[in-house]
């Protein structure tokens, strides 16, 4: 039998076996095991061939082929395979052992987890891995959290595997329970907002302003070369240059339904729990349910009618001011994610390091920007900055976009042309920096109609007053209930 | 002891002694219980007094006091009081008895306990009640569902105390399972979105163009006659008018911060759950919670500064066209409540009457409307309809409102006025109407970094394409999970 191994690693779908590829190639002995057989032989006489991966038959051969304390990295299919495969492993573990689910666990899952497994002596670590399959071979953004004694153990691998941006691995201890896929979570509903103003732009360019796919190629290459260099940039200006076999844009060929996974429903559900008005992920998440009732778009836009608008006026300005929204929405989309990031601490009582969280994104990952490293520099320069918005550098950044986005949005809105998250966050914009909204308005009509009672301006807070607006009330608030 | 009683009531929160009132002065015999025995004794001596109603001493005595089969209607909070109601009731009862929860319940918790007790014989309703202490006083809108075996049991009375429109009882049997309290949580939903939609028009007409709040209560009483004519509309011209004891509006000097008890939230998770883009709704909740962040808010509007623009333009035409932004955007907004109850239908084997549910909620209810009459009557022309927004006539009644709608986004937008809903529900009207979306870049992007793979215009759905779009991919889609 050979060497122990340094880590297991279960589940050879793509991500798996990159990653197994990664570890390899980093010096790190990986056994390998998978539900089905033939993938573990097909990868060790194919990708694998070569190198010191070797694979087990079983788990309990796998737990047998790793030095101790051992650990394992599932990749699995998250939800109800994760449990399944955890059971059954445990079995095979000794106390002090650790499990490292790499998956897209919900956060709340992990957290169960983490507990059942401490409960029997186990170690757990929920870790978000970002990167795609490419991340995945090369160096993906890891998120791990779980259990603190795990760290100093799984450390050495993850950080070795992970992207390196200014010599530091993106890869760092989040905190406790399921806070790493917590951070995973939130970076993919970003990763929603980010696509999503990217698409908007992509619309307006191409649909009212006009421009073809080869002058779009030209505009993504230009920004992906200013503040807006993001892997994500970089990526649309390669889809804008492909062309499908008939030489025609590849994009054009492909249907307008988005489809989606699940994490950015998560991210929203979240926040809405948290009570944190994280609109623009929010908007962007519908906007693909909305792209998903194609058939029902086709009938409307027949009964309807299409937008048919086209520009009226300079296109490279217009060109400009499209970049200054996208620029602009980005910025509140993460002001949005990190405002998620610090009531989510308070409630989950994580100690959340926003700027390390920063850098964690910095490389290796899908929202991966030079952007995020200003993000990493306000937070470093103010741990306890209540809203990026509010950051000094973050605001010299915003302030001269700011009228490019207004009148984007004003054209989008005069066009007919949906720009759901320009608008979305240039409304979260605009209530943020309003020192008095008219929710007074909605506390009055709830006190109204449902005696909800209301606080007072020239009163301290937390007094309740009610009025009895009709003259025939109860006097009654509803908050008295005796039942 | 005095004759049996037609039905129990449990809970005498201010919607339950109104209901009880309600009940008897239907002629109902109606047995009471309270946790608190003052309670009892208090309402008895006091709004009771002259009634025929009964108090009970405790839950036992309650069943005692009842015709058989029992009916029992619950008004405890929503949640574990409502459980533990249930399970301490339950062992008075007999087969064939009915318990109704007429609480805030969750649909899902409404679901559970009709099974449960269907297990045991008994029978559930869950039944939404909108109206507030006045309309369950005077009539209110109600919602029952669950097991089907109940309603001829308790539709006498409920459809007796409910509101009644046009001769017709604004209580109608939903569905199975937890129907009623869906159609409830989505009616709450609404009522969320109708509230913001007039509080950006108080916002517009006070904030930007200054009118006073008496020449407000003009407006809103102009529009309570028109189209717009709605309960929610009636009670803002009211409030406008309202004075605080010094003689200023009283809207003036209440905190702007709402508050929210949840059913909003659930409307927005359910609909994520769901995929239906139900996005203003969404946005009307995040906005409460963005008005929560009062002390932020005015640290931000000194950081970033305030808005401080000023209407330039008619005054009239002005407050047209935000009546037509707002009549708009709550068109938008109902046709997004019924996408999620086609959708939700579909997913939990229910039969939606959609034009039965416009009528439940004509009267009595938080968001009664004239506006539901027209919709209760797109739905009686076509109860299958595929969206409100494809009816001839509600396309006739949105068609002259789309000119003053985007003017009024592109003055918010202009003058810093955050205009979530109006911005948002005009994003989806353009998007609902656009055969080709931008979500194609979307697709694109996603086969790129993780080969989730995309369909084409060219090729039947359900065929799924993968391009290898850095000439260095494996070949392998996201889709292939061995594990």
């Amino acid at each position: 039998m050979a060497d122990p191994a340094d880590i297991g690693l279960v589940g050879l779908a793509v991500m798996g076996r990159n990653l197994a590829l990664n570890i390899d190639e980093h010096g790190f002995g990986v056994a390998i095991w998978n539900r089905t057989q033939t993938a573990v032989d097909d990868f060790l006489a194919g990708p694998a061939r070569g190198t010191r991966i070797a694979g087990a038959r079983s788990l309990a051969e796998l737990a047998a082929r790793l030095e101790r304390p051992r650990r394992v990295l599932l990749m699995v299919r998250a939800g109800q395979p994760v449990d399944d495969t955890i059971a059954e492993l445990a079995t095979h573990l000794e106390p002090g052992d650790v499990i490292v689910d790499g998956g897209n666990s919900h956060f709340e899952d992990s957290a169960r987890r983490c507990r059942e497994l401490e409960a029997r002596g186990l170690l757990y670590v929920g870790a978000g891995i970002s990167g795609g399959e490419d991340g995945a071979r090369h160096g993906p953004s890891i998120m791990p959290g779980g259990s603190t004694a795990a760290w100093p153990l799984v450390r050495d691998v993850l950080q070795a595997i992970a992207a390196h941006v200014d010599g530091i691995p993106c890869c760092d201890w989040i905190g406790a329970g399921g806070s790493g896929h917590f951070v995973k979570m939130v970076h993919n509903g970003i990763e929603y907002g980010d696509m999503q103003v990217i698409a908007e732009g992509y619309h307006l360019l191409h649909g009212l302003a006009g421009l073809s796919h080869d002058e779009l190629h030209t505009v993504f290459a230009v920004w992906n070369s200013g503040p807006l260099e993001s892997y994500l940039v970089e990526i649309t200006r390669d889809i804008m240059a492909a062309r499908d076999d008939d030489g025609e844009p590849l994009v054009a060929k492909i249907l307008d339904t988005a489809g989606q996974k699940g994490t950015g429903r998560w991210t929203v559900s979240s926040a809405l729990e948290l009570g944190v008005p994280v609109t623009l992920v929010a908007e962007a998440v519908l906007a693909r349910m909305l792209s998903a009732l194609k058939e029902e778009r086709e009938a409307a836009a027949v009964l309807l009618g299409e937008p048919a608008a086209t520009l009226d006026g300079d296109r490279d300005s217009f060109v400009d001011d499209v970049r200054d929204a996208l620029h602009a929405s980005k910025i509140v989309s993460y002001a949005q994610g990190f405002m998620l990031f610090r009531a989510a601490a308070g409630v989950y009582g994580w100690t959340l390091d926003h700027a390390g969280i920063a850098h964690l994104w910095r490389g290796g990952c899908i929202i991966r920007s030079a952007f995020l490293g200003r993000i990493r520099a306000a937070y470093g320069r103010d741990p306890e900055l209540a809203n990026l918005l509010l950051d000094p550098a973050i605001r010299e950044e915003l302030a001269p976009l700011v009228a490019g986005w207004r009148r984007t949005v004003a054209r989008a809105v005069a066009g007919g042309i949906p720009v759901p998250a320009y608008s979305s966050a240039l409304a979260f914009y605009d209530g943020y920096r309003t020192a008095r909204l008219p929710a007074a308005l909605i506390q009055a009509q709830r006190d109204y109609f449902g005696a909800h009672t209301y606080e007072r301006i020239d009163r301290p807070r937390g007094e309740s007053f009610h009025t009895d607006w009709t003259g025939r009330g109860g006097g009654t608030t509803s908050g008295t209930y005796t039942a």
